[in-house]
């Protein structure tokens, strides 16, 4: 077997499916063996990111470094992790990694690098808890990036609710919603808006007027392997 | 952490991202937290198995063993393959597996059992592989059931088809052809129709007229661990 990807998932468990999907859609293949190898630790029982880091609740940590020791284990070569929140304890899971973990934010930096945006000013639109953390803000202006989120009026009562309105499955409210927030985003001058939440990317599409972070990562995945011969087609 | 299903996949691989998403949705739970921890093996590079049973090709086994023995290590407590014709192979996988494997036949049958349908003459809707290897006509008639497949012609000119438009995207050309065949099918008297192929559910819906076996070894796969108290909760 060729080069493995390892998956840790389960946070939640809908959002690694729709990762696992999106890194089949990305690869360049056109028959099923050609697909890349995943191992995934699927484990929807790591406590509540958002609550650790907002309400200082349970930590996830220990349970995350399980499921990356697990993933060593059996053999991947490199690791994804299709939650936005618990890269809030990546430099730690990363320390008790040998296989390389792939980071969602420069998985987004790079995208957004790809579509010509290097420099500019970005939006975001995710939950509070990723916001709170700085995950995006920092790591994006660490790579040349200015990253604006919407003011704390708007998260609460447009962005908060269109994810409440996606999980409930009002999609038609929850489009209308979020595109509020978006567009007073852009009324404050960005180029682009990444959206780095799973649910978001449910009713708003990955164009030129949005990135999709779970994509950006899956795409990051593949390019990781096709760089190293470890996918049969490279193109 | 509560019991782990294990998922032996990759065959192909969005059939495998199909069946974890209808192990979460068929999942009795109001949050992510009490979903079910999966481990999944997803490797495409199994070779082909129609080609194997049908053509004298390269044999899975080695590597399906090699997964199972890899879940094993991995601690799972039951495992579930969402590949109807791997099951070809099912009783050497199994004398090589600690944890017990869920057989998608007999799921499909329980299934078909619940639905009021115990001892009747089903249908079936599959790939040629799976009618050669006698999968589900064999295990289906061992619970009491009769199994009628399509005939030859029909198989070749619309299941196959039928199958070939779905992996196409013309999914209305498809349902077309597939109803097709399962007229003929009810023409000859069967009281409901299995569909034991991953494709053939895009376009036909899981209900009174036809069974989605992928859904009910997603089904079987909760009910093993609710039956175990090893889920939060249990209706």
């Amino acid at each position: 077997m060729k080069g493995v990807l390892g998956v840790l998932g389960g946070m939640g468990p809908l959002a690694t499916v729709d990762f696992m999907r999106k890194v089949i859609e990305v690869t360049p293949v056109t028959r099923d063996q050609d697909h890349l190898p995943m191992i995934v630790h699927s484990i929807p029982q790591v406590p509540d990111r958002t609550a650790a880091i907002l309400r200082g609740g349970e930590t996830p940590l220990p349970m995350l470094g399980d499921g990356i020791a697990a993933l060593n284990r059996a053999g991947v070569d490199c690791i994804a992790i299709p939650c936005n929140t618990a890269h809030y304890w990546f430099e730690e899971m990363e320390r008790g990694s040998k296989a390389p973990i792939l980071h969602i934010v420069d998985a987004a930096a790079g995208a957004l690098d790809r579509r010509g945006f290097h420099g500019a000013t970005v939006g975001f639109l995710g939950t509070t808890g990723t916001i709170a953390s700085e995950i995006y803000q920092s790591r994006l202006e660490a790579r040349g990036y200015t990253c604006l989120v919407p003011e704390p009026g708007v998260q609460d009562d447009r962005v908060m609710a269109g994810i409440t309105e996606v999980k409930a499955g009002r999609l038609d409210d929850a489009k209308r919603i979020l595109e509020d927030a978006a567009t007073g985003l852009r009324a404050r001058g960005v180029a682009t808006i990444v959206l780095g939440c799973t649910e978001i990317p449910v009713v708003l599409d990955d164009d030129a007027l949005y990135l999709d972070a779970t994509k950006a990562l899956a795409e990051a995945c593949v390019t990781w392997f096709v760089e190293r011969g470890r996918l049969a087609r490279a193109s």
